[in-house]
């Protein structure tokens, strides 16, 4: 095979390819990069076996800058392939296989061999069995897992708790993360969604790593819709040029709609920076005996931050509030589950919603523009203290 | 002691100083950073008794904002007392001790009260016993510095190379660094450098520790002279603000001059960037068998560049070169050692000279400005194959 691509096509796209592939596998192939040559088109994939990333190039768009010359496959080891190409000099790159394992790579003066692996040995393409598929705006998809994927487990002790929850039913399309100490919910009405394959009065949950869905978030560019398309194990988002294959975490999902409060007993409305400030601040002398805590501590007077730390110091920081309403409270949590969860509302003013100093506060955007009750909430558990 | 202070200015002045403190000591108090408050100045000191940072900042400057309520000193962890000041809102910090061993830091809302170290715990500092002192421009300091630096030896096997040698005559002022694999050399005539305290006929040695100078050019900012003052044990460099106290390094320096050549018996000149970028590619297939190690083979017909890896593939490539003269030669060596020698001649062409395969091979300014016969050097050692 030989073809001629432009530089900044090829290291964009072997860029967002090489996050598929295994950085650490039994199957050294799957450290490679395969390149599929075609006449129309290049496909270019990285794949750990989990996550596939498949990325096709057609050779008519002539901003590519393509030239094909020859059919044919080849699979490159990824990040050495990808410092090569990086390094080269000139604009337009010659790639050709010499034999089925040795690459000739061609710019301008400098001329590379480098030992490839056998294209026949790369697994073979997951085949998808559509159940259904999902129809949505890029930029929302992006919203709905960037405001959830901050509270999903980083442990792998409950493998479940690792994704991101996309839950489908008649009315709506819920995204839901819990580690058990948080929890994160997004939600948005069907007319913002076209789905096909699900009947009436279904209902629908499908649990996706969250290592998958960065590289969607990642990928995603634009307004452009995103498909997509899930069977009884996988899931694929096709996002312009764009195939990402993801498995599907098996598993119940824990239900989380109970947890979300009804009621509250205090609620206060901040502006988002002042509280990330606040909270950023606070944390350096956060308590961390047992977990790492501060706390604020919310009174008609005055809502104040404030933290100590034995044999280092202590620290309070009145917190500039816009409304407040309720009953006094003082709660303990995690400074960083806080920063996690404000930083999801991109600036706009929070409202923190309180029922006690033992119990779940929640956080929402203070003048939402969405009808749907809790369609976008930040739910903390607080720590309980032994002072 | 009280003092308010800009909070850019303090953070500025915390970061220089903080390199100079140590990180893993038996002495914890000098991982933290001394103020000393005065009528007319603050004084800063980070110190790990081999490397001295000392900055003062007058009352008097009014861009420094600087108001004295009360006199005294103080001595504060260094890193951790830098986050809380970078994080503080507000434009004006009011740092106050409220006992020896606390400090309270009041910025806005914010009110932090963290324990320090005892003052009279800390170090006094080193007296210098003048022997003789230089005064040369900073930026002629810095490049002398940052065009031998690069030779260094890195390992501490061999303590005298981990230095630059500073030379003096009664003809020139020389730097000089050596691995025994390379040697870095600048030499300035001594119309640019001001001499006192050294007699007519004497020559003087003192090897300065990289880490030392590595902070010597990083405070360095303009044209404005700087001060070296040297006892026996220590050298000061004092920069504007600034005073930077360095132990010397003891032994006996190599006699290196003997080394450069005198004559050659192949010239090659190429651009910087050429030279640069076509090692910088070689060098991903550098042979690594026993060092890393690539070929250059210069002839009449053509220069060209190659390397080739066991298992992982071969690369060559021609190199543009603008003059060649004298015999044929293959050479190998280090390609790191070749593009940290290309970046210390910032961008101009350079002349390459060659005494056959077996011989060092060095490098100097194609057109050089300066009358002094190799006054900046950079020579390289090859490496001997058994191919």
């Amino acid at each position: 095979m030989e073809f001629k691509i432009k530089k900044s096509v090829l290291t964009k796209v072997l860029n967002n390819v090489q996050r598929g592939t295994a950085s650490k596998t039994t199957t050294d192939i799957l450290e490679g990069i395969k390149i599929d040559v075609y006449k129309d088109r290049l496909i270019f994939i990285g794949s750990d076996s989990n996550l596939t990333i498949q990325a096709k190039l057609e050779t008519t768009n002539l901003e590519h800058g393509i030239t094909v010359i020859e059919t044919g496959s080849m699979v490159v080891k990824g990040r050495f392939f990808i410092e090569i190409i990086r390094k080269l000099p000139g604009e337009e790159v010659t790639i050709r296989t010499k034999d089925k394992v040795l690459v000739q790579i061609v710019s301008e003066q400098a001329d590379f061999t480098i030992n490839a692996y056998d294209p026949n040995n790369y697994p073979s393409m997951v085949e998808l069995n559509e159940k259904f598929s999902l129809q949505i705006k890029g930029c929302l998809l992006k919203n709905m897992i960037e405001q959830t994927i901050v509270s999903v487990f980083k442990k792998e002790s409950r493998p479940i708790l690792t994704g991101v929850q996309f839950f489908l039913d008649d009315h709506q399309l819920k995204t839901v993360a819990t580690d058990s100490h948080r929890l994160s919910q997004r939600i948005i009405p069907l007319d913002q969604v076209k789905v096909e394959g699900v009947a009436q009065g279904e209902s629908i949950s499908v649990v996706v790593p969250a290592k998958s869905l960065q590289e969607v978030t990642r990928i995603i560019e634009d307004e452009e819709d995103v498909h997509l398309v899930v069977d009884e194990t996988k899931i694929l988002f096709q996002i312009q040029d764009y195939a990402i294959y993801s498995r599907i975490l098996e598993g119940i999902y824990p239900e989380t709609s109970r947890l979300i409060p009804k009621n509250y007993q205090t609620k206060i409305t901040v502006a988002a920076k002042d509280l990330e400030d606040g909270a950023d601040r606070v944390a350096l002398l956060a308590n961390n005996e047992e977990q790492e805590s501060v706390c604020l501590s919310i009174s008609s007077e005055k809502v104040l931050f404030h933290s100590s730390q034995q044999q280092v110091g202590k620290m309070e920081e009145i917190l500039q509030i816009k409304e407040f309403s309720g009953e006094d409270v003082a709660i303990h949590f995690n400074p960083i589950f806080l920063m996690d969860a404000v930083r999801t509302f991109k600036g706009v003013d929070i409202s923190l919603y309180f029922n006690g100093s033992d119990k779940p506060f929640f956080m929402e955007e203070a003048n939402p523009s969405n009808p749907i009750p809790h369609n976008f909430i930040q739910l903390i558990t607080p720590i309980r203290t032994h002072s």
